[in-house]
């Protein structure tokens, strides 16, 4: 089941700016070779269910070395028998 | 407070495709003159609190018409005494 | 249209616990007589969406007033001509 | 590390009302036992990450059967060293 999952990730108890985790983040989603779509508050990632939330899990080890404490949100679109929605889905919609 | 939030919407009980409903809820936000960001997952606004929140209730509104249930997500990041973000935080990440 | 909004607010760049903050805007929700249910992730609250919407902005002012930057996630569910929906979904669903 | 999950799942495309399919998400996760917290607007679940994404892959897995669109959101809330947060959480906010 082919899912787009729109995910940010960011600690929590330490700076305000948290660009540079979200770059760290975004560094582990590029190398993926999984088709992402950076936007202002989270990236959007498309794939198998399985490939994508292993690309989280290694965002998520990522920020741990250095942070404690990590907050993270997903939201999920899973549907059968399509792919490559990511860019279809943004035409559509304009 | 300059707030950027990301938001989605879309109806329950509908048909499987919702980008019919999705653009209709995009055209009020490009009506609204705020600076905006398409995705893949949602739609990213950036402005005061109070004007983000009466484009928001437009969309909800403008969706009611013809549908009885409706979701929404949002995710706000509200900082002091900063404008202009929305393009700034890509940029930073990428 | 009455909607249930759950809702979850707190700062960025201040400590690694934040329940003090949660607390502040949880005694805000609890004095606007809406009804509400606190979760460890959230605290859903049921109205009207003006008056929801309302709660929601006089949280984000009491926390401003000494955090700089906020996060919140917002999910909504709007229904037509149905109210007093929280508890019920809860035991449906059980 | 232990994390909190805040779940909700839900189909697109089929019934005005969803609380058949949250059902059977729920009872995934009460045949699961982790612990959870069940709320109007979705379901905390703790564990280490890897067993609570398989309680949310299983509850996908379920779904699937009859859904060919879902709609998934989730909040994490991952903590180094820290275990039994959820019951603990509620009650410090309150």
């Amino acid at each position: 089941m082919s899912v787009i999952v729109d995910f940010s990730i960011f600690p929590i108890g330490k700076e305000e700016s948290v660009s540079k985790y979200a770059s760290r983040a975004i560094r582990v989603i590029k190398d993926s070779g999984l088709p992402y779509h950076i936007g202002p508050m989270g990236t959007s990632i498309e794939g198998e269910w399985d490939e994508v939330m292993l690309v989280i899990t290694h965002c998520m080890d990522e920020l741990k070395k250095d942070c404690p404490r990590l907050y993270m949100t997903m939201k999920v679109d899973c549907r059968q028998g399509e792919s490559g929605r990511m860019g279809k889905k943004v035409k559509k919609v304009e």
